[in-house]
């Protein structure tokens, strides 16, 4: 496989077709910002300085969302349903801090995270000469992949041996590049702030990805190293007026995955097979959360935070699944990789290299969809410690192996990232457990032969219910100390446990490994293969001008806070505390539209008109959540939490008459945390001293 | 042509299938209520007392509208967009009551209306059998046709000679029956109170049609006869309450035409041809009306009713045109249609019946789509005078004939009603009327031939802009008493008259004409005759379970207070008057979410909690604007103002699920009327001496 420089050349002299960003469209690495669109558009021309002070002051939330600094003494804000699950963690049945919220009065109430690790991304470097010189002329595909695996490893080794910091090397355009971030960890985060959850998420599942809204959706906390806060000298000013209408903003943040380069086989193979079985299996695993959370006020906390975070998934995937059933947009999908592939096939030399791509990929995705069944149901699925025994047991085999030839995730700088979570303290639940992996396994049983060897393997003769019974209530999993004691034994301490889940997770190990492996082999290396050839097609066709899909790694965003035609009117650019109160009111306060006690109390403190959330036309999705949102002097100016309804599509196409990404107004958390919550001293460390009148919300 | 006792018999012996409503659907005649669904679904039985009591409150509106007495001093609520007519020809260039509202202090302050008239509902009379018996056995269709009309000539004008009542003789059931509708008229109507356009229509033309919505549409007037308030026993009794979630309501109100009856034939026309020309003319009309505002603040206030009532037809036609354009709706209509028809062909008597009045009716459409130009650009339109003037011209001709033989609209009984509007003192825009005609002209010009002998005679070999100028600039009708003494001279004074529109209507008088009687012989006579076939065995197949397309005569609905889902959420059942805040602070206060000067200034004063409107499920369309919503006691709860954008394919099709009528809630005019308005003693006569607070909204 020749390197791309020869094509590269070949990029300035083709006409920008499909595939340009034409709209504020755009998940953009920070190596490559849209200099060009926001130079003609806004005027606008970020230098090196802005961009790294940006970068610098933005915060991965590992657990899968977005924040950035806010003060200079380690302050760092994101959502509330970002924060929800440590919130969770560190909750008892007697103090419900996910419900009720939290307020840290001084900073010996801080209260530490059990297992919350946040990263921020302090380098990046191109590899994509590295990975890609190590396939060589006459390797399988699968060969390849693991080339270009082991590859990776060692330069995140070397990277992490020399620097100290977590290594990622990260495939972007499918492959087309590859870029070793590197990331500065903490993993001593304090909570010191959260509303209550009625607040923060106002209108419940209903509102959920929808606008209008008016949600506080916000949490703090604080980020501290040697027992000390982090002097965080970059981060992001406060802005309490926040943005215009049609003012230029940006979103920095860690969007999850989108799949917009994906081919039409890959996209109907989504619609037609792995998105419906997701969605039923998302509908069941809801039933059986909500059972328990009937049982009683405790059950309903201990599994609150999963039903919010089912309840999420289950929306935003509808919304996908809507968009791949739109038979618009599935043909302007198809149109767009038709003339992609016949201005391919105009030039011999991309169609010698890649022409047979996508019809290698819709075989692979055949392949992949007659394994489906194998692949999701020989597992255990659906209850954290039997995730964490077959993690347990796959960690003291992988670690003995040279780094290059590990699984996935057991990578040597993953090594401390997975530790932090493997050790953790925050407490397990062991009747809502036994729920999910009874159920898990009872479908296993239903969807797999009856003869399947892994239902034979883990349950022999015995029923689903006796042994999950058995394995979770006799399981020493939920104990710290009794994982760390098994890692530190390695193989053999795992090999020769008697704790019943490890026993289980023993058995399931090999099926999860097969799978793993005829994966790679059949599809994963296809696919990549393929991928890195269309990728590369695609800088020669349309050059950098597009980027690429989302992988949970930063990204900037740029758009402008806009309304949008919605219902036969016009959503509006922003709510207003006005209208919270009018939502509530106008469900006569019934879940989920009633209102925490202190916002009936003290209505008549608050100036209603200050704005509560706002829209804008920056390109998220799922990780941007607590990203925050910045104006061009680089000051933050509101706080990503959410889309609306017509950006769930955003995962194959930003449509961007319509889609908005939703964010929580700066305004609104002044004027809560100064009138609602007598936290003063909080919104002084946030936005100065200077009281909100004079910052006047506009 | 037998009458339809015969199939009546059959009635029950068929199942019940399509045109059944099932859901809390329909616009019912007041002889034939839906009395077993109200008692199957809700327990509620309506007698005779309360039915009566409901009619007889209920006010028809003349021009276009609904309204109801609401003291028992003839005091009548409706919307300020039905009164908005009034409002503006009771206003002058100094004093614009359209606009900035009126509020009547004491009696003597009130207004006299130049040219509304208000219709009760006085007594319904089955005609069905007279007028079906006066068509014979062989006639043609066109013969027929005028059978009916002349015997329906006959029952009004021996009705209006027995009992001095407007009586019209209306088609229900595409004819499937005939009734005779008895009204009490009112033509002293005096203007009471109307709130700021601002606040009426807050939002404007974007959230018309849309909900959820924060508008004070609401307008009083008073009924007056030998200069005193009439004494209106039958008046709603007020309930500032308002009515609860799920809590059965009714709607009385006039409906203006539904097509949920008409034949797949009927809506292909309506969808391919009608509806795209209605819109394209709608948009030129708007074009010039908003060139001839932009004029300055004269011209605005001028224009500023048409606009409004084209915008709204705007919007309401376009919602209608992607109802029938939505396949799946199309498919529906298709399949009832199929089913139906499969069900007449199986009954050979209703085979022979009507098994081919689905055929002629599409074979009916097919012509009159190709005389489509002729009917409606060999016309004078656009311009009230030039209106005036043609409908001048017929009038002196068709008084002296026979009453029978008479065009429609110039029956004996309706002549009360058609010269109070022709003597209307009203004020006319020569400015505006010139624009509109020429616009008209124009557009006449360019559809129609060259040659086209309307347009020969018409303007001869003079120029639209000329022909128009003279004719506007140099008539009087502007002048009442000038058209007084045309119709009191007779035809000969017409015909004598060198008034330049009069000669322009003299000039078109014979093609319209001409177009009426072809239209009558090829088209309405046999959709008539198709009509009454299909409605006669809509009877047969599914009884009186049914109900008729809407004919702008009194109604009843029925349905309960319910949001529904929107937006990916749901829209609530009622909104306060912090949503009214919320909006327009959203909107940055901008138009047309602007709010009148004392909105800001009293806003301490309001309870903002109080609902200020609300949406049911009642079934209505155009026409029911101004309806009172009642609830079981017969109490006002609630004036419908609109529909939201998911019921204007409800000309089509009821659909349930998002179907919704939108109501002002009765505790927000009592609201507005005491604390922002000063106008304690009109809130008084609506609800009593009880203040808010006792009635409490809930």
């Amino acid at each position: 496989m020749t390197n791309m420089a020869g094509f590269r050349s070949l990029a300035v002299a083709l006409a920008l077709g499909a595939g340009l960003a034409l709209a504020d469209e755009g998940m953009w690495t920070f190596d490559n910002p849209p200099l060009n669109q926001l130079k003609e558009r806004y005027g606008f021309t970020p230098g090196t300085e802005w961009l790294d002070h940006v970068r610098l002051s933005s915060v991965r939330f590992n657990d899968g969302g977005s924040g950035s600094f806010v003060s200079p003494r380690g302050l760092v804000l994101t959502n509330h349903h970002v924060a929800l699950g440590q919130l969770q963690k560190v909750s008892s049945p007697a103090k419900d801090y996910a419900k009720d919220g939290f307020h840290a009065r001084s900073a010996s109430e801080e209260l530490r995270c059990p297992d919350l690790e946040l990263n921020v991304l302090v380098s990046m470097e191109d590899v994509t000469a590295k990975v890609l010189d190590s396939v060589k002329k006459g390797m399988s595909e699968p060969e390849a992949l693991r080339a270009r695996k082991a590859t990776a490893a060692k330069i995140e080794k070397e990277s992490l041996d020399r620097s100290g910091l977590r290594s990622d090397v990260v495939a972007l355009y499918q492959g087309g590049e590859y870029w070793l971030y590197r990331y500065k960890e903490y993993t001593d985060i304090r909570l010191v702030f959260a509303p209550e959850q009625e607040i923060a998420f106002f209108g419940g599942d209903p509102d959920n990805f929808t606008y209008p809204r008016h949600d506080l959706d916000f949490a703090l906390f604080r980020v501290y190293e040697n027992g000390q806060p982090v002097e965080s000298r970059h981060h992001l000013k406060w802005n309490a007026r926040g943005a215009a209408d049609g003012e230029l903003v940006f979103v920095s943040g860690h969007p999850g995955s989108t799949e917009r380069l994906d081919t039409l086989a890959q996209l109907e193979a989504q619609r037609d097979h792995y998105l419906p079985v997701a969605l039923a299996v998302l509908k069941r695993r809801l039933a059986v959360l909500r059972g328990y959370a009937a049982a009683g006020p405790e059950q309903a906390r201990q599994a609150a935070n999963q039903i919010f975070s089912f309840e999420n998934s289950l929306k935003a995937l509808e919304g996908e699944y809507e968009g791949l059933k739109d038979r618009a947009l599935m043909a302007k999908k198809a149109k767009e990789e038709a003339e992609f592939r016949r201005l391919v096939a105009a030039r011999p030399e991309l169609e010698r290299e890649c022409g047979t791509a996508w019809d290698s990929i819709a075989a692979a995705e055949k392949k992949h969809v007659a394994a489906m069944k194998r692949e999701r149901y020989r597992n255990l699925r659906g209850s954290r410690m039997a995730a964490l025994a077959v993690t347990l047991v796959q960690y003291v085999a992988e670690v003995k192996k040279p780094d290059g030839e590990r699984l996935d995730g057991f990578h040597e700088s993953e090594l401390d990232s997975l530790r932090f979570q493997l050790f953790s303290p925050a407490p397990v639940y062991p009747g809502l457990e036994e729920r999910l992996l009874t159920d898990s396994l009872t479908e296993a049983v239903e969807q797999l032969d009856p003869d399947d060897p892994f239902i034979k393997a883990v349950l022999g003769v015995r029923s689903v219910a006796d042994t999950v019974r058995e394995a979770i209530q006799k399981t020493k999993l939920g104990d710290a100390a009794f994982r760390k004691s098994l890692v530190e034994g390695g193989p053999a301490a795992a090999a020769g446990s008697s704790d019943p889940l490890i026993a289980l997770a023993r058995k399931t190990d090999p099926f999860v490994r097969e799978m793993r492996k005829w994966v790679e082999d059949n599809v994963e290396s296809v696919e990549r293969s393929a991928g890195e050839k269309i990728g590369r097609a695609r800088f020669v066709a349309y050059g950098k001008s597009a980027y690429p899909d989302a992988t949970f790694t930063l990204r900037l965003a740029y758009g402008t806070v806009k309304g949008y035609p919605m219902n036969g009117t016009q959503a509006p650019p922003r709510t207003t505390f006005y209208g919270l109160y009018d939502r509530a009111h106008s469900f006569n306060l019934k879940p989920p539209y009633h209102l925490p006690a202190r916002y009936t109390e003290r209505v008549g403190r608050l100036d209603l008109s200050t704005p509560l959330d706002f829209v804008s036309t920056c390109d998220i999705i799922g990780g941007n959540s607590g990203s925050p949102v910045i104006n061009r002097n680089g000051e933050l100016v509101g706080l990503i939490f959410d889309g609306n309804i017509e950006s769930l599509v955003g995962n194959y196409v930003f449509e961007s008459e319509k889609n908005r990404a939703v964010a929580v107004h700066s305004a609104a958390i002044i004027e809560a945390l100064r009138k609602l919550y007598d936290a003063a001293p909080l919104a002084d460390e946030l936005a100065g001293a200077a009281s909100v009148s004079d910052t006047g919300p506009r």
